[in-house]
């Protein structure tokens, strides 16, 4: 295979837009793309799109198609894809292969949800996993459960405290007070992040990532075309997507999945977890964060706790991770999600990510979960990048 | 690229199951095609799921990993995809590529579809296209609509009649009467499609697809292990998935992506339509099997009326067309069609098609279309076949 950059990136902001369509978001990230990549509608020779369920949300179909079209794009390969939560990096890593493998030179990616527009009644039915009554959703098992469970069985077994969590909340969004695409751009003190309101204990509010609307586009190129384009291309130095499957063991405090596939992804990399300078990860809640920092070995199983409170994972620690503010702040737009954790990633190694710049930042690496993420419907979406 | 066999299928019966889930039908589909194709489930090493619209449907997310769980397949790559009505066809696409450039050797391609559990109101909704009232919507034209509209351009500029058109239906209700998987397991007359309920002039009822449920899925290998596991490898000549546009010139009679999507394939397999001796095609009512005739090249432009009445597209003709008695006898499962008419391709290419068998044949064709195919949102994928 051959190497891939990114040449170009373009996202909306996310929040809450009722007055616009989904078509409106994913035309306004691609057509930012395809600026910022210097190269013409008509050179997209390949697209995938991204989009958890816009039927479920009332919005009809064929998105990808739809965007496409507006932007003047016909006559080419547009496929829509899905995979949970995980479903933007799965948009970028199809277009990444079928570049690498030589199908085509240059291929948009990108990924749309419009959450806000859905009643919250319907947005729980569909999130709390009842869709599943003979696996989790009997149990109780939706996302804030998860990882509230987690979180009780990783502060039982290695001494990990409510604060230490909060913290993950605190520089988070402190982060996302830098970015003005985030949802929430006002920071927050421990002390709110603990006394905001409790959504299933230890998580706090604060400590759960909000939904939203927005989308997220990347143009990329086979990296030796890549230079006629920008004079910063990014090169995809590892792309890996598994599945989980049950522990084998009882523990309660990592997932499987991410971490066989971080160890796959440096594989493919050659390179290691002390090689990371920034990290864009999946911190749908605090927890989540948390527990990455150990199963993409940034720290040792059960350290996760010390190395936040230490600082090892803000500025001038031993890896930033969520310079953009992460879900925490910016929300998880599910379909955008992981192109959104790609971009800020592409303008932090392109040295453009203005006052929450990671100096000197020349490796990164992206993570994005979906589905039941402990069991086998899991999934691990990881890629790391390098300039 | 590598060549790639099918070396194993399985499919439910197409029909109205209340009684199932879409899970039921789905392991159903896999697990058949597992066994034919003499694998141990864990030799499975990648996997493409079809699936329109789960959550539309109401029967939660996540269609693909709940399958493999059940199936006992757990920690491998996993990806829902959908492109409207050729959802299952890009399964099988996306799956064949995976194998074609190396990134495994056994994989898994299904679709699954369980349309029935609907209610005829929301399906009216989903498929009339009033969800783009900027476009296709506000002119009324749905499906039925825009075929109806094409069959009667035909009529007009080729003097196509509504028995040629009934006569598509005849044949392919015939062909579905010998295939137990069909839903509509009862040949008609040429007067009993002529006088069933009109739809949309001059398209009558049994000139137009059943929805249903049911599931489709077939194992791919490399070619060069397949006959480790099968005495009868099938293999792909060619692949093909392209994207509409709005015709150049006033016609209305053929479809942009069927012509340059065929010439692709024959050029991508060395072949010609003259090579074809049986095609699966997207029949979804009498009027699109009819250009199909021709945008394939198995007549010429404004022949296919007497193509079909001239026997050309039934056993002993040029091309048999729709063996397995097409979406007007097994119903459009959107999510499952493309995959069942490769399952039927393989059946016939392998001498195994009982009642229905195409004697002696080598090559075929299949073709499926997706979205709103008359314009830029529309898909064709084919696939050509060979011993």
């Amino acid at each position: 295979m051959r190497d891939v950059a990114v040449i170009g990136i373009g996202g909306t902001k996310f929040g809450s837009f009722p007055e616009k369509s989904l078509l409106d978001l994913g035309m306004e990230a691609c057509a930012k793309a395809i600026k910022d990549a210097h190269v013409k509608p008509s050179d997209i020779q390949l697209a995938y799109a991204g989009n958890l369920a816009q039927w479920e949300w009332g919005q009809g179909l064929l998105i990808g198609h739809l965007v496409l079209r507006e932007l003047g794009i016909t006559k080419i390969p547009i496929l829509r894809v899905e995979n949970g939560c995980a479903t933007a990096s799965c948009a970028f890593r199809e277009a990444w292969y079928r570049v690498a493998t030589g199908e085509c030179d240059i291929a948009l990616a990108f990924g749309v949800e419009q959450m806000t527009v859905v009643d919250s009644d319907k947005m729980l039915r569909i999130f709390t996993g009842r869709q599943f009554p003979e696996r989790e959703g009997d149990m109780g098992l939706s996302a804030p459960g998860l990882f509230a469970m987690m979180a009780k069985r990783h502060m039982e077994e290695y001494g990990t405290t409510r604060e230490q969590l909060a913290m993950i909340a605190v520089k988070n969004r402190r982060f996302g007070a830098l970015n003005p695409e985030a949802q929430l751009t006002h920071a927050v003190s421990l002390d709110e992040v603990l006394n905001s309101r409790m959504i299933c204990d230890p998580l706090t509010l604060f400590q759960c990532c909000p939904r939203g609307d927005g989308a997220a586009a990347v143009v990329l190129a086979s990296a030796d075309i890549a230079r006629q384009y920008t004079s910063k291309p990014v090169t995809v130095a590892a792309s890996v997507h598994v599945t989980g499957s049950y522990p084998d063991d009882t523990s309660y405090t990592y997932l499987d999945a991410d971490v066989r596939g971080a160890q796959k992804a440096y594989e493919m990399a050659s390179l290691g977890p002390d090689d990371i300078d920034l990290a864009e990860v999946h911190d749908c809640f605090s927890t989540a964060e948390l527990v990455h920092y150990e199963d993409l070995g940034f720290c040792k199983k059960g350290e996760g706790g010390q190395f936040i409170e230490s600082g090892q994972s803000d500025m001038g620690g031993k890896v930033v991770v969520n310079p953009s503010g992460g879900l925490l702040s910016k929300g998880h737009i599910i379909g955008a999600t992981g192109i959104s954790q790609i971009i800020e990633i592409i303008r932090q190694l392109r040295g453009e990510a203005g006052k929450r710049q990671v100096e000197g930042a020349r490796v990164a690496l992206q993570h994005n979960g979906g589905g039941f993420i402990h069991t086998d419907t899991g999934s691990s979406l990881i890629h790391i990048f390098k300039t």
